[in-house]
């Protein structure tokens, strides 16, 4: 069972990694678990979520680490750095969205990678140097290392999970294009999925 | 301050509620609070929620209710029904989507009503009599009743806002555009929104 720890922080954002952790955990290979620096995170929505690891325990060797975005990512916080390098080192695949990407800016890890994210412009007087890499699109993936803004949730997701090898890139192509152009639409273009 | 109360299941759709619960809570004028017939539920995706109100304490008062969908609504349980009609009966805006909108079609409630679903196939056996008012759109609204399939998130956040007026018609379907086309489709098509 390959493991899947999405890390969120204080008034993260409900959407998204909300496809992504659905099309994981509902298969038999992959299980989905949160963490966080503490016991129970909210939502911007106003959900309240039990996080099932705090950040000391997370296992090391975990599959995917997904850094969901928010509004507390101006955080200074010792355990975050070490969580984040580490697993780039290993080459555990990491999806960073929103302002989980700014964190990783502002903080180095953007400086040796091809990356997306909300805008650069907030990554002055910051550990970022990389301006040149910034590539305007919905998500950017250069090796291990997935960012997107916070408008990208499907196409995070898509290529999230083209990077785990989580299905053919044709399955998760459709299973994305289903929730981006919705049941009708789809269906017009693709034939009616319960029929085929 | 109005409040609109997210009733869940275990096992519900991460994604069905993000984008209406992100953007009703961030609102001065709107709170937002979880209740089940549980003190916790999982998401599909894995995720464990802590909600706010167990259903006999949700508050009657209440401006807007919300039934997520998720894998548990073939459930019998004799308080849902009442929390349903009672609010339908008083005018609260009620949404259900996906799997929500299967319980409230087996339980005879959208017999008055146009909607959508996912599909009316599943309805039969039930005290389901109204495949006339059935609608192919991802999303509908009748009067005080809002119905999505479970590819319609966005569309179903849209309707929604609308029938509680949230903001301006305008407002509301640009702001549901923006995570429909994503940030730079968006710009495209109106301007950068930072800019304006």
């Amino acid at each position: 069972m390959k493991q899947a720890i999405f890390f969120l922080l204080d008034e993260y954002a409900d959407w998204e990694g909300a496809y992504l952790a659905s099309t994981l955990n509902q298969s038999a290979d992959w299980e989905v678990k949160t963490a966080s620096i503490q016991p129970t995170v909210t939502t911007i929505g106003g959900f309240t979520t039990v996080t099932d690891y705090l950040i000391d325990a997370i296992p090391q060797d975990l599959d995917l680490l997904i850094l969901i975005g928010g509004n507390s990512w101006a955080i200074e916080d010792d355990r975050i750095k070490p969580l984040v390098a580490s697993n780039l080192a290993r080459g555990t695949v990491i999806g960073a969205i929103c302002g989980a990407v700014d964190y990783l800016a502002r903080n180095g890890f953007l400086n040796d990678y091809l990356h997306t994210g909300n805008t650069f412009y907030f990554w002055n007087d910051s550990e970022y140097d990389n301006v040149k890499s910034f590539i305007e699109e919905q998500a950017v993936r250069d090796r291990n290392l997935i960012t997107a803004n916070g408008t990208a949730t499907l196409e995070f997701t898509e290529l999230v999970l083209k990077a785990v090898n989580f299905s053919s890139e044709e399955e998760i192509e459709k299973s994305v294009t289903m929730h981006k152009l919705g049941y009708y639409q789809f269906c017009e273009k693709y034939g009616n999925p319960y029929l085929s």
